[in-house]
């Protein structure tokens, strides 16, 4: 029998895990792989499981069933109509395997209404750890791999700077936010994680030692998949032409859970951070801000307007704009996906630490500085085919 | 006393040639280099010759004074205001090096008007080439890099396949366009021949043999300046996350001498070609048209739109579109000075046939079918430091 | 009883025509009447029909059920998903009402085909007119609007001036066009006539002879529903604010049944003249081309781009670009409706000849040279509510 | 000799207020009126002054020499290259016309330092009367018409709600913005007030019944001369088509004094606030954001992307985007002079209070709730037209 291998995604009923969960449903009825990169004929021969080996679970905070958000999914032209009655099967398997979370405890604002939780955080960490147990016990998988889609947090800071330091303090409530708290629950139950939001999970060096203590692999952050892909692309491109970039403005149009969350000044900033980083390590210090706007009625769908003020041969002023209209779910499912499969591989090959070579997926590469779409993927590319 | 390098231009009054020979000068007072890409950091410590090393002079069919062409593109905000007074002894200099070709054997449309043209087309290639070894000479010159900027030709076709049967057939008139016979001209001088267009120049295998049995390089063809440039990462970005592409449609609006050219719809062809290699070589089939459209009243000026429809998972269609607002001058000029370095020490290193590491700068790259800027910028990178 | 008012489409199995009649029982069904200007407030009180008293037939040349062509504009995002469950009724009633004509007479390119028609083309006239008053007797019909939503056909010349010289030539086959064909018919019959399209029909002032002989009411001609409609708010703007325009230059990127006719360069042909008039009588002499390309996986959408070359004081150069995404169909059938009731009541008020007060609904409104949304939509709103 | 009309400009050293009196002068020496509305030919026979009519002078609180101004125009590419030679005389003679403001006293951050002025704000108003009444006296002009083109000032609440408690409170400092102190001294002197900007000025009642007492006509507020004049063109379009709209996004990216001014939140505020209002009274409700960013590197240009979320027929969802791309003081002072025109005639017509027919000009036309430019241009030149 085939090797089977876990995802657990923390934000499992959200439109990213949706999608995802219902796309890998598509596939076995054999709709065509769009946007799954490891499905490239370049990643042909590699080691990665393949894409039916998957299965589903995971955490949220709300109860809504599975099968709701395809249908809302469809509406909103997010998955194609007709989907719902060919995967009803698969979502129900996933939908048995996801743990609902008390919100008092785990929902972005949750560290001040812990006050009370028994046991600290740590207690909580456990208990996370036990259900990711429970889903490899009960579904007979190899591995699991955990990748936070859970809606993004506000900025937060973790005054612990070690594993050790971070162990002690737990004891205690309102020491981590919760997708730190998932990040520990992972490791702790020997998944590997990646975090597909710029939330803070695996951003301190405490959390992050954790894992290497572990023996664990860990990735992120901020998937990159509309507006920070196309300038992963068009910011090498000027400075490859040595053209100086003297201002680059971005208005960001949406809808949606991701962007009710957003309309939150402070998740806002966290992702406007992460959206910030790569401009200023590929092209130094460059004028004008990223907006990100909540607009309700945008729906699934986001819009992002770019214009870029440049100068060629003796100072001459010249623009380029792009439009983008995608559909972020759309976008970010296959790569989901993709992820699940290389950070298998990750584990199989007892990689510890960070993976550097998972840049291409995101806004914010962790241990990384490269932003270039193209160097990104030959550097994704080499490190699956290696051994 | 360093050495000095000849760049002889084909074109030598026409806007692009008159930006690089009136900015080469603005560089020598101290202007920043922007645009000129051999100036990176990542080229220092090359074998490149410095940039005050070239000398300019070449070929034009009509008698403009360059001084008069700098005042209109001053005019047209393609040179900064006041640069006329700053670089008059550079423009007198390069003035001198400039021959007249009569119009009616070299311009566009000329072989039908060479019917009588005493020792048919070889004895004109004798006369340029005559003008070339001129220029070496009086100007101490230590080489001699020749770089088409005439203006775009229609496509041609050259039933000759071999430099002897080439060599034969131009006993006759009418047998090779005007920008072959330079090519040739140049390969006669002994210098190397790169082709900013997409005339028919090298593209004939004769010709190429030619340049071959004298051991000299060459290179092209249409240098890769606004949209095709943006099209040049994008393709490759959305082949990476593997989005299938289903239409990319473009128009493109300019005035200047070279929109007025293009204005022609059999000149247009040539560089619709050229334009439309690459995307289809990145992406294989895609729907779309390119349009150029001449108006007037953009002087100098470009403005290219591009509307890409591509799908993601599942199928959901998305779009991308793009709006670059240049100055084709002020984006070709620098690309001139890196293409007359990177010739001069390709003769350096006794290079002979085509220069596929040059494919960074153009639509069509000669001998090579990688479009992708990044791993061109990397290949153009890798040859320039070898040795 | 209620009376009730007949519309005759020409080109009743077509997008526009499917949305219209899909649409208009949507309306019974409670779904709110957005795009039907005859619904605004300003309107009440008027003697406008109820939308509810509207019955639909037409021509067309093809047999492809009009329950299919809603599935398929379902499938497209054009008409919302689980309507054609909603409407079966409506569309069985309108699919009876519907009669084939045989394409090798009716068809675009049809004159050519018509060799052998027996009694010419004044049979064929009077054999559709038959089919409207069939339809009139049939569904118990106070009046009959004619409305013609078939294919664009190609620029046609027709050398008759008077209506007693088109009789007289009528005799004999391949003197009109369909459309031209069609408008007879429905005059024929007694019925008012309006030209959706850029066709011949009503064009040739001996077509219009006719219809003022009948006592009858005619009105076009090509709807402005996407690119034409934003230029006649936008170009009177630049005149009131005195900015000169130097270049107005567009790309309509569509699919769709309208597009795949407009492939054909003829047919374009038609459509792009109707589409620059407006803008010479709006501005003067303007530079600038308008493309129409045809790109199959743009589906039923369109997308127009503009690019806007103006000079403000002084001559500095300004640009204003726009970029509109619509859906044609659905932009067009609430039209469709309007003009109808319209109709309907010009019809009522013994209205004879043009109708220029429907100006505001196209792209060339007969017998008028006002192009401003503005004046044209209190022209029509004055006409409606006079009396 | 005719008559002279003085044009008193509060900021007479700022960007719009340069470009005006260098305009008009250029247009002396026969440049074309590009964008003075009143010049074009449906105003011909009406009552307005001649241009060259109007003299030119102001208060700022800034030395900078015009002339020095000019230049930096011109090197920013707002005014034509050689203006500065051409214009000479004329800027002299403004510069003799223009009174020093201390900074302390008039600067929009002044009343807290307004402290220790003797006499309280209403002896401020009328020293500023003074100045403009000896402006008048010593050009022999037989009226003054005066605005306000300084900087955007903060909100400012103005507790005092007749014009008599007003000049009782006036005793005291820090009672009044600059800008209604200016209006004040305006009126005093006898001269009409137009306000070009989003200041305070005239929006108090006891400000405007003071003109009233003075049986003076004022005017504005804040000239809409790029976004919101295409806004006022296309949501009326919308309204017009009974399409529902339900978001409208936009970015503002400028540099310049103006953005410099704008990148202060507060006075931003004032800008938003006037921007937004006309959509909300053409549209009703809309979701939506509007963002001013200053942009340094874009100099005098401003670049606004709008993006508008609509529906067409049974909701189906579509898009309109545009870009503009204007040089604001180049759009703004042709309008400067058209109300520096159309209020000398009011004040020819002894017109008291507001001059609701210029609401053409401006995003937030005072006494009037209409918008849609098409009516506000009839309403203009009827009134224009009138005895
Ligand atoms: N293209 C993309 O879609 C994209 C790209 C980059 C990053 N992201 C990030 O992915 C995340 C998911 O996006 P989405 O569109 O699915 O958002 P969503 O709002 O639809 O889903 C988020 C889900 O997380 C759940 N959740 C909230 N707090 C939780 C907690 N503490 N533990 C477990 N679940 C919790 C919510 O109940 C919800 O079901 C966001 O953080 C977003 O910023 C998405
Ligand atoms: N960004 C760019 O500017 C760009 C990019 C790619 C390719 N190109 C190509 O570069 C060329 C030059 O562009 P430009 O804008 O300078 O055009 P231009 O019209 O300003 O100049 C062309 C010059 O070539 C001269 N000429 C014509 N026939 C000739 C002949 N047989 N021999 C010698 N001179 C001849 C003309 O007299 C003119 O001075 C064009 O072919 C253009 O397509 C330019
Ligand atoms: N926004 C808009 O959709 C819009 C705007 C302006 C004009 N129009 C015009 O409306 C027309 C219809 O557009 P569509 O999108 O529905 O096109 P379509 O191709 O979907 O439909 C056209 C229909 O006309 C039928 N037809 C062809 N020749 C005929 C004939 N001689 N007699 C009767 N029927 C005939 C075809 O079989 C087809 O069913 C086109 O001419 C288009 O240019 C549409
Ligand atoms: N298209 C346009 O340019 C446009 C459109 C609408 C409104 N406006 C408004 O017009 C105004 C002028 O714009 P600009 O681009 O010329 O700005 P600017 O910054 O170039 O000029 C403003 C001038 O006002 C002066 N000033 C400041 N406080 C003053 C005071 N209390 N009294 C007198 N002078 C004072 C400054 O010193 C400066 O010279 C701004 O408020 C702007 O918002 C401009
Ligand atoms: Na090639
Ligand atoms: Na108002």
């Amino acid at each position: 029998m085939t090797r089977r291998v876990g995802v657990w995604l923390f934000g499992a009923r959200g439109s990213v895990a949706t999608t995802t969960i219902a796309g890998a449903a598509a596939l076995h009825h054999g709709i065509p792989p769009a946007g799954v990169v490891t499905e490239l004929p370049a990643f042909a021969g590699t080691d990665l499981i393949p894409l039916d080996a998957l299965v589903f679970g995971g955490h949220d905070v709300v109860e809504t069933p599975l099968a709701k958000q395809v249908e809302r999914l469809i509406a909103g032209g997010v998955l194609p109509p007709g989907l719902d009655r060919l995967i009803t099967a698969e979502l129900a398997e996933a939908e048995r395997n996801i743990t609902l979370l008390p919100t008092a405890e785990c929902a972005p604002a949750a560290p001040s209404h812990q006050r009370d939780l028994a046991g600290g955080q740590l207690a909580l960490v456990h208990r996370m750890a036990e259900d990711i147990r429970a889903f490899r016990l009960r579904n007979d998988l190899s591995q699991v791999v955990a990748i936070n889609v859970a809606s993004t947090e506000s900025p937060y800071e973790v005054p612990m700077t070690t594993a050790a330091e971070l162990r002690e303090a737990l004891a205690s409530p309102e020491v981590l936010p919760a997708s730190s708290i998932g990040a520990l629950a992972a490791f702790e139950a020997g998944a590997a994680y990646v975090d597909f939001t710029p939330s803070t999970s695996i951003r301190p060096a405490a959390v992050r030692e954790w894992a290497v203590e572990k023996g664990l692999p860990y990735g992120g952050q901020d998937a990159k998949t509309g507006e920070t892909l196309v300038k992963s692309v068009l910011a090498p491109m000027f400075a490859a032409r040595a053209l100086p970039v003297h201002a680059w403005s971005g208005t960001n149009l949406l809808g949606g859970g991701d962007g009710a969350t957003l309309a939150d000044p402070k998740a806002a900033e966290s992702k406007s951070i992460s959206k910030e980083r790569g401009l200023a390590e590929m092209l130094g210090d460059v004028a004008g801000d990223v907006h990100i706007d909540y607009v309700d009625p945008m729906g699934d769908w986001k819009t992002a307007w770019d214009h870029v003020l440049f100068s060629g041969f003796l100072g001459v002023r010249m623009t380029l704009q792009f439009t983008w209209q995608g559909c972020d779910s759309a976008l970010a499912a296959p790569l989901v996906l993709d992820l699940a499969r290389l950070s298998a591989l990750a584990l199989d090959r007892g990689h510890v630490g960070a993976m550097p070579f998972l840049g291409f997926y995101f806004k914010d590469p962790i241990e990384s500085t490269e932003h270039a779409l193209a160097r990104q993927y030959d550097e994704l590319l080499r490190w699956t085919r290696s051994c």
